[in-house]
């Protein structure tokens, strides 16, 4: 380092997660990139900060439609009472969502993420233009916004600009809130070297998103691998989420749609297949055979009435899954792999952890760490983010869980990542960095107030009796 | 009143639920019992407390083991992968808890319940006896302490002694930690005799629990009628969990246990079947039919791998309905709710609420609503509580939701209780009161640090490296 660099910051963590046990009193120095630079467990404390309780790595959210976040608990009445009725009352209240609400909202949302534990997200973005599909002056306004609102809140970003092309499978046109959303293979290209230096300035990814095979033509499809080529950027895709799609999808093209995707794409473990709900066996082995990551929404799943994806059998087939929160009835980690887990347990009768796949050991050994350990692994791979664990090199991404909060009281082992996932919903997490920088402290996040404010200026309405 | 009667309290509710619908600016006087004593949306405050945000009554629990709280995130192992696996892990739990012990959990239990909106408890108080099943010196000891736990929090308590004959269906012995449980009809009724007095004065109610048709005798079951008697009591029972119970009693008596037990005893109103989770169309229509409520638990049947009860085809019936936290893996009213909900869309794959069986209107015709006009309704019910509305006579337990809160800006009518029951994991209950009297202010309960202290300490063991 020469007299100019700025100094490294250096932590020391009391108990930190070190591959599958617990590690006592590591000193870990954080470079200017936000990566960490050195581990040690030797040596007496110098000085550095000392950090009190269960340190583990940040867990990534990997699918998330930020603006959907303003829309939770209003779709619960007896008309949408169906995955596409809801989409009706989704595409009815974006129509009026402008930039500045999209920034806060998505603020706002980020922060309830970071709170809970995430540490970086995959913004599955399609909202891109203004209502009834013109351009904005500046056509990434709003990916550049989403960048604004990820920066306020501090967490890490992987923005995956979405191809919309059309209505369905027979080619229909874009009609009403869809025409937001028109953007095909090359403008997401174009708009990958628009955001490059200022994504990258940030600390933030990029990568591919198609939207579905009702959305994007199968000639698109088949081209995106020219277009991503040697990038290594993620590749995301909602695949198989209603039954009417697998219907659709054989009416049309004669094979289901886990199915065709897998045969026209070179699916790798680049892409990640989001929900791909409805799988039969086949697709299962072909979808862990190569190696992609099944992006699982569990609460969006189950609010939208999809449907329960094959865990038990996917996970011992080897298959890959990380978690996010999709339309953000929830913003929680554990939520989300909670309801993941209740659900095997409820259609499989057994208590056994991930539908009888989990294969973990040590403090990974129960099924709250086993599920943690396919989110932390899984998820930064889906997201091609160098993260989920505290190692040389990764992004310093770092929880911390109280280990006085009731919920971890008297809990050691493999117990204190079973009781964060499963014991109550008040959240353990105490303190949250991104990259070394502390954003949540003593439970609150440093810009709580003021992006809340902005959150509530947005929503604008005054409660009125009804 | 005469000069020497305490005043009573007074409070101005800015929006209360009324029915089902906001009222604004309601004046509600309390009297010294607790209950409500007048209700006027006319003139102008007066002085009174006025009190901002939502205002909701407080939900009833009706299903409590209060020491499994203790137990929320440690059998999460590959060990335990039944309920029956989980069942030994609890007995093994159970044998070292002490007196002291069981009152700290319970405390601490009931504060969490408070923080999360749930303002009453039915406790299936099982953990009569000291461990190897000998008596204490007050054989009521237990029960004292858990009247006491109830008191400190200050949550509303109705105590359900169980009784407990054998150990299954063949008539076996108590084994290990069952001996903690011994406890025959005429046991329960001198528990009342020696707790009435104390727990009248306390506002506490008393009600009989049978454990389940394992462990009380056919002749027990038949009896328990003749020493309910008129007293209006409520009656409790675990029914039909677990398949194995099912396969059990029909190889023992012919027929499935909810089937059986309906034509063993005169099941009615002042019944709760707790779980009832195994039970055929012809079981469903007689319990709807006869106005028993069925004590639904979604996270630990979920948890423990016992199945989801038919709520759509029940709900359809006219059937009754409230939720109880059990083994206490959560402490929360609309986590038990939401995964209520879920696992009916999880498994009809639509959206429609209560699996088609949603009835209410107003502010209550959306999903959240409808689920919380149940738990209000038909918790009450099942725990003889007087409760469930911001009614004149009925105890004045409110639950008041911060309106500036993020998960519930810019919601009014029925997407208050929508937002409520499935907007995200932070809760947006600010204060609580129970019997007039505030228990939650701020979101911290007012005596948060001290129980939590108490269980700490019960807990005892200070975090080691695993």
């Amino acid at each position: 380092m020469s007299p100019m660099d700025p100094p490294r910051r250096a932590f020391r963590f009391e108990r930190l997660l070190a591959g599958d046990r617990w590690a006592r009193d590591v000193r870990v120095e954080v470079d200017t990139a936000g990566r960490i630079a050195s581990l040690r467990t030797d040596g007496a404390p110098d000085g550095c900060e000392t950090v009190t309780g269960w340190a583990v790595p940040g867990v990534p959210n990997v699918h998330s439609h930020s603006f959907q976040r303003a829309l939770a608990g209003l779709a619960e009445g007896r008309g949408p009472d169906s995955f596409w009725g809801w989409r009706e009352v989704m595409y009815a209240f974006l129509e009026r969502l402008t930039p500045d609400d999209v920034e806060a909202i998505s603020a706002q949302l980020y922060v309830e993420m970071l709170k809970a534990g995430f540490t970086c997200v995959g913004e599955f973005h399609y909202l891109h233009h203004p209502p009834g599909g013109g351009r904005y002056e500046d056509p990434a306004e709003m990916s550049r916004r989403i960048l604004a609102a990820a920066r306020t809140a501090g967490i890490g970003l992987v923005h995956l600009p979405v191809v919309y092309e059309r209505g369905g499978f027979g080619g229909e046109g874009l009609e009403g809130g869809q025409r937001r959303f028109r953007m095909d293979l090359e403008g997401v290209g174009r708009m990958h070297d628009e955001l490059a230096g200022d994504f990258a300035a940030a600390g933030a990814g990029l990568g591919w998103a198609l939207h579905s095979l009702r959305a994007v033509s199968e000639g698109s499809v088949g081209r995106v691998e020219e277009l991503v080529g040697g990038s290594q950027m993620p590749v995301h895709i909602h695949v198989a989420e209603q039954e009417r799609e697998v219907r659709e999808c054989l009416a049309a093209r004669g094979a289901r749609p886990v199915e065709w995707l897998l045969g026209r794409a070179p699916v790798d473990e680049r892409w990640c297949l989001v929900h791909a709900t409805h799988v039969n066996r086949e697709e299962i082995a072909a979808v862990a055979g190569c190696g992609a990551v099944v992006g699982l929404c569990p609460t969006t799943e189950a609010n939208l009435g999809d449907g329960l994806f094959p865990l038990g059998e996917f996970a011992r087939a080897g298959g890959r899954f990380a978690i996010g929160t999709d339309s953000h009835v929830s913003r929680s980690p554990v939520e989300e792999l909670r309801l993941l887990e209740y659900g095997q347990r409820l259609v499989t009768r057994s208590r056994a952890g991930l539908g009888g796949g989990g294969r973990e050991e040590g403090v990974l050994g129960g099924a709250g760490g086993a599920l943690l350990a396919h989110a932390w692994s899984d998820g930064c791979r889906a997201l091609g983010w160098e993260g989920g664990g505290v190692e040389i090199g990764k992004r310093a991404d770092v929880v911390v869980l109280d280990a006085g909060h009731p919920a971890l009281v008297g809990r050691e082992g493999a117990a204190v990542l079973d009781s964060w996932v499963f014991s109550g919903t008040e959240t353990p997490v105490r303190d949250v960095m991104v990259g070394g920088e502390w954003v949540v402290t003593g439970g609150r996040h440093v810009r709580e107030e003021v992006v809340a404010g902005a959150f509530r200026a947005s929503a604008g309405a005054t409660p009125t009796e009804s």
